[in-house]
């Protein structure tokens, strides 16, 4: 048994859901709101969502789009005209009906009745139909495509049953929309946009994906295709990191989107849209976490070096101070992933180990405590957050001098980068399983592997109809879903894994979240 | 009369309101949304914002202040129990009744009365109630505190009449909240704040204000104290750039925010709160706008130098797109205005002329021509977009060679951000009336002075109850309102203008947006 005291209570092992929501309130990232179904986002939380939408804003600009602001209402009529896409919302929305509230005579407030919209507004749960109204004034030519638009928005489905970053009624994303003159075009972005998103989540959240085609059945509301990015929890199941959706002509249809083409004819627009969302950070923390907390990527840790002085209160301290000063300033020109490093100097008030766990729940990257002793020798002591204990069950520290610790940080940091990747890639390509090829098959895999269940890779014949709907019913049994059709997969040599048909695709079927 | 052939149809000087939103329209900034009051910010005029959050983020956190993200809805209930300030919002908030739409049997769709909310939710108009539930959980002892949060978000107020970036039932904007041991640190935060904002409206929008403080009757509803900075627009009228409010122990009291003291009693904090919106926009559009759309200060320019190469889709092209690159390139490594250079080399197809009309009308800095001409000459035709016209009437060129235009922009930018701040302060300084001593002055000044009010500075006796009642009458009448009280006024001596009692401060008055 482990001679390990870690810093969380409860171990992934013994029940993951319950060590979820210990790191996040371990590492004080969000909280309940008390406002049903919303969160509280605390700084550390949001601190890694800005720095998410600040890495994957410079991809979505460097592939040509603007950033634009739609409004958060939108008329129930806009909703009325597309049948498939409301029908894929309606349940889960936040209907604003009246603009002013009066005392309701016993010291409470009510909807002033006097102040009834005539029409009601819908809280957007995603924005296509508005985004397409405005497409539809600006589009004349063929000129004016593509059209290439994103916005960062809060948007809301009112969701029963809610997780912290994972599910929760309001949340935060990115939705991009574009417009384009043909499908092969629209079609081409929507897979461009699905290489952005796995490269965002491979390169900056170091979380490893698998991207591709959602079966029929998976789809947007009102989408001819809808791809995604699939990455591998800790506990094996899937989690839908971001998807792209190629819409074909139906919103153009339902919005008006014409344009006239280079021969002259008015023609519809082929559209897309794609978004990733908060949930990325509930990804992050589930690739990542260990059972000390959170393990923050370099590239998007808000600090990346945490400096701890361990402050006595006594003389000492200030001359003690400056030498941490002395290592920031070193660190403080230097870059690291791409930027400059981000350094905190945690002078504040508390004992020394205290703050110390608090950073590894926390997840800094590197941490580096500097006591009376370090500076006698001209050393500092240093943790990696991602190797964190030694073979004597103790904190791994590391003692190089003040100054080869300047010079060796940066390129820590990118090594934690690449190993936290190679760490969750190792684990993820370890645990899809392949050569299952029946039902039954499937069924032991799962009943087996109930703890850690992983991923089954099979082949199918792609189904439609009864006989698709029969093989998501069978799933459904088991708790399972079709994830994906991956982009890449091997070809395909046999027979259905569910209908015995020759088989057409892979695709990646695992428990989901 | 002038030669100038301007590039917008209504002068500045004709018809104010109708200016302002041509130039809105002309530069592309922003459209209404056909949702009641709300509008869609295009890529240039949210590229401002993006640029304006960019600047004032890393003002605020320079401050010391976390970035946070709360709950859009805010319960009913959080509204009952700080009777003023629900006071001061219950007649324009957007009010969420219902989670479901069903269809209503004819096509249509309406709130489904089975999933009606048991308690309605509001639509923030401002946070001060549920981020003070949050600060009631987070704060135990004066060793919290200060605790320094931000949000940026959208809000809604259910606004009657509307005008773009000016006044929309949602905006977007940031909120400060901070909590505070005691009255004297929260109202010197307050004020830190209030010169925060002042700071980044001179230095980033280059747009003069004067801060002050609110007088009673134009307090924040709940609020202590309430202090603004105001700027001159170009009409002479004032617009409320800024508000940081010092809430006394109010909200405090409200959601119970306590913390134990240092003496170890159970203590009420004193909080304060503070935003600036996307009126921020209006109010650069409005201070440097000019007869050919907008101006835009370096510091806020998506594009502070746009390169047109005047294309003519013949052999010469290439080696014109080649010619400039090379002023890209010269210009790319350089700084200006502490970031880097933002260039854009515009070689969209259309025609040259239109196109630097086009941004002439955004407003872009710096404007950089190059044809066939230019290139055999070794020089660019460059075009300052704060000082456009030449004497002769025609736009004034400058054509320095390419290698002294590489050298020179980065300076000319730094030149162009302090030209417009000293021509909105000049005009500001010498619309300031001083020497008025008595409600008839005013009325006389404000009567004569229709087409360009400015503002009259007026010492007052600070009248409380009926007295100021009568006095904010009475300057209704006229259109006018008490704007603020400037910080750093001359010394006082004489009797109030509109009491005769002996004055205590001067107060700005003025037509307001």
């Amino acid at each position: 048994m482990s001679k390990i005291r870690h810093a969380l209570n409860t171990r992934r092992a013994d029940d993951f859901a319950q060590w979820y929501q210990e790191v996040i309130s371990a590492a004080d990232m969000a909280e309940e709101s008390g406002v049903r179904g919303c969160m509280v986002i605390k700084p550390w939380g949001y601190g890694i969502w800005e720095r998410i939408q600040r890495l994957l804003d410079a991809r979505i600009k460097a592939t040509g789009h603007d950033n634009c602001y739609f409004p958060i209402f939108i008329p129930l009529s806009n909703f009325e005209r597309e049948a498939e896409h409301v029908e894929g919302f309606a349940k889960e929305m936040a209907v604003v009906t009246h603009h002013r509230l009066i005392a309701d005579g016993e010291g409470g407030l009510i909807p002033d009745p006097e102040a009834k919209l005539e029409e009601p507004l819908v809280v957007r749960p995603t924005s296509e139909t508005i985004i397409g109204d405005a497409m539809a004034r600006w589009v004349q030519s063929w000129r004016d495509l593509p059209l290439k638009l994103n916005q960062w928005a809060n948007v809301v489905r009112w969701e029963m049953r809610t997780r912290m970053f994972l599910r929760t009624s309001e949340f935060l994303w990115q939705e991009g929309h574009t417009a384009h003159e043909n499908a092969d075009d629209a079609k081409a972005h929507t897979l461009r946009m699905l290489e952005v998103y796995r490269a965002h989540a491979e390169e900056d959240l170091a979380m490893p994906v698998v991207a591709g085609e959602k079966p029929e059945h998976e789809r947007f509301p009102g989408a001819v295709e809808t791809w995604s990015i699939e990455a591998m929890m800790q506990d094996g199941k899937a989690l839908q990191a971001g998807t792209s959706h190629y819409l074909g002509t139906n919103f153009a249809q339902a919005a008006g989107i014409r344009y006239q083409s280079r021969e002259g004819a008015q023609e519809l627009c082929h559209t897309t849209s794609w978004g990733v969302s908060t949930r990325l950070v509930g990804g992050m923390i589930m690739t990542h976490g260990d059972d000390d907390g959170l393990r923050v990527p370099p590239r998007l840790a808000p600090w990346q070096v945490v400096i701890l002085p361990m402050l006595r209160e006594d003389d000492g301290d200030a001359a003690l101070l400056e030498y941490c000063e002395r290592l920031r300033s070193s660190l403080g020109a230097q870059w690291a992933c791409g930027e400059p490093l981000r350094i905190l100097l945690d002078d504040k008030p508390g004992k020394a180990a205290a703050k110390r766990w608090d950073w590894v729940r926390k997840g800094a990257p590197v941490i580096v405590e500097v006591g009376g002793r370090d500076m006698d020798g001209g050393v500092v002591s240093l943790l990696r957050r991602d190797n964190l204990w030694g073979e004597n069950g103790k904190p791994a520290f590391q003692t190089p001098t003040i100054e080869d610790a300047g010079q060796a940080i940066p390129a820590m940091l990118e090594e934690i980068q690449q190993a936290l990747f190679a760490e969750a890639a190792q684990r993820r390509d370890a645990n899809v399983k392949r050569g299952v090829s029946t039902m039954a098959e499937i069924e032991d895999f799962f009943a087996t592997n109930d703890r850690y269940p992983g991923w089954v890779e099979v082949q199918w014949s792609r189904p439609t109809g009864a006989a698709l709907d029969k093989v998501v019913e069978d799933l459904k049994a088991l708790k399972l879903t079709v994830r994906n059709v991956p982009i890449g997969a091997e070809e395909v040599d046999g027979a259905c894994a569910f209908t015995g048909d020759p088989a057409v695709e892979r695709v990646l079927i695992g428990k989901a979240y």
